[in-house]
């Protein structure tokens, strides 16, 4: 898959473009249903606005443009919710009774920057933001209870939570690959399987396109966490924008310890090619798809 | 208001007799969405399945059968949302970093009982599965978008979520009345208003309707917490089935503190009138309603 390497800078300016459009849908969102408290508006602000990569959103996005032909202000909604539910799990995990991280989007995580009370708090906050924002924004209201039990299902006790549960109790046991797979498909790829079914639906995609833009996003999902591990092993700090080393450190199971560096290697590199094939029903119009796969898979940061 | 007295049994009955019902759908629901590892499930029931009163979730149930005369499987989901949703912030309330207290409902707190991650993740599970309930349950989606709105407002960082903050940020500072309401309208009035609301929106009720209850939700939120003020003074742990004097000890505002404790129960008396009469629309069918209010405000557990 080398030769997609070249377009690897096409492919950052588009995720740029698209981080745009999620933040500023973001802030605009912010500004008209925040008409809180200084303190818990600046804790939500701070977490939300902080330079997140915004893969999750941008895909709820480029599955919407895939599906649809053009982006409206439903797409800008799901995927602010999106990323709103993104950053609570973000937010809730690096407390100190989970995996206890001072270090988040290269800022001082939430709990740092003000305290865990607040940091609690502004999860939940942004948690019920997201439904709220689906409910209240999505034009009509059948495809808004779509979206929103496809993003629920993904992010709770049956995906996202249950994932960090079962992460949180490997720590220091001796994993096998069949409970990496379990955490791994509910903490990380159900999310980005619900992004890419949440934009196929605004979007206005078939069952047979929603099937396979969610097939797409397991893949996709499972082979971004797999590097994530590998990085956690090789990158740095800087390079993360948060603690590396730290699953190590924590005795977490990991694709590294588990199967080895190779063999992780190749299992993203085989995720990669599965979360293409998922998507060969679609001309070049998916090929940005195809180069989130490719990068995903084999990222350096 | 002491002519209601001796009704406090037949309330205490028909109290009984929703909670009986809104049990039984909590428990059917969780049967049908929680296809998970047993940890998390544990952790579920054990807080959602804890003998709390049910009231907002009865309070959903009563409205409905006002407007409606009689109760749906919608109106059954919407208590159990309202219930899924008021046991998560206990959850968290209950939190070291937030209230920090070991007993609730009469047992131990989540995360005396577990560990503080499982009660964050327990927590984040109940607030997602409620949304998921409303949007998977209810039969048409124009409610459940209704009815999520509703909720999601009510429970978020405009509602519950700034009452419990500005709450924890009045430890041991000089509070005023204007505080106070603000905490008390955030932190449990919106809810019980909320919860009037959805069962009034379930029912198909009107606008007049929607506005009354919700307006009467209001009042005897307010009148509940006056009340449960006065009970940290005045009760025992075992009456309150929560840790007592904590408030105080805390050096939290509350109405006694503030304005002392006659005032206190001369205002829990004027908001009770107030509930009353926000109900002054509907004939003898909302005389549970009435009772409620009063129940509600003279409470000694």
């Amino acid at each position: 898959m080398e030769e997609i390497r070249p377009n690897q800078v096409d492919f950052k300016v588009a995720l740029a473009e698209k981080a745009g459009l999620v933040n500023s849908a973001l802030a605009e969102l912010l500004e008209r249903r925040l008409d809180i408290g200084d303190e818990l508006k600046t804790a939500i602000k701070y977490t939300l606005q902080a330079p997140g990569k915004r893969i999750r959103s941008a895909l709820v996005l480029w599955c919407c443009e895939l599906t649809r032909g053009a982006l409206n202000r439903d797409a800008e909604a799901a995927a602010a919710a999106v990323e709103m539910v993104h950053t609570y799990s973000l937010v809730h995990d690096d407390l100190p009774a989970m995996d206890d991280d001072d270090l988040r989007r290269g800022q001082a995580s939430c709990h740092k920057k003000f305290d865990e009370a607040t940091a609690i708090l502004t999860g939940d906050a942004l948690l019920t933001l997201a439904f709220e924002v689906l409910a209240v924004e999505i034009t009509k209201p059948e495809i808004a209870v779509r979206l929103i039990r496809t993003l629920a299902s993904a992010c709770g006790p049956a995906g996202m939570i249950e994932g960090q549960m079962v992460d949180l109790r490997s720590q220091n046991r001796r994993g096998t690959v069949d409970i990496l797979r379990h955490i791994h498909i509910n903490k990380t790829a159900k999310m980005f399987a619900a992004a890419a079914a949440m934009g196929t639906i605004v979007g206005g995609g078939n069952d047979e396109q929603i099937e396979r833009l969610l097939q797409y996003g397991l893949k996709i999902g499972l082979g971004f966490q797999v590097a994530d591990d590998i990085l956690d092993v090789s990158g740095s700090s800087e390079q993360l924008g948060k603690t590396s080393g730290k699953d190590a450190r924590q005795g977490k199971v990991t694709y590294p310890v588990v199967v080895g560096m190779a063999e992780s290697k190749r299992i993203a590199e085989k995720l990669c090619e599965e979360a293409v094939g998922a998507v060969d029903i679609f001309d070049e119009e998916a090929d940005i798809l195809r180069k989130l796969a490719v990068v995903l898979s084999q990222r350096t940061r």
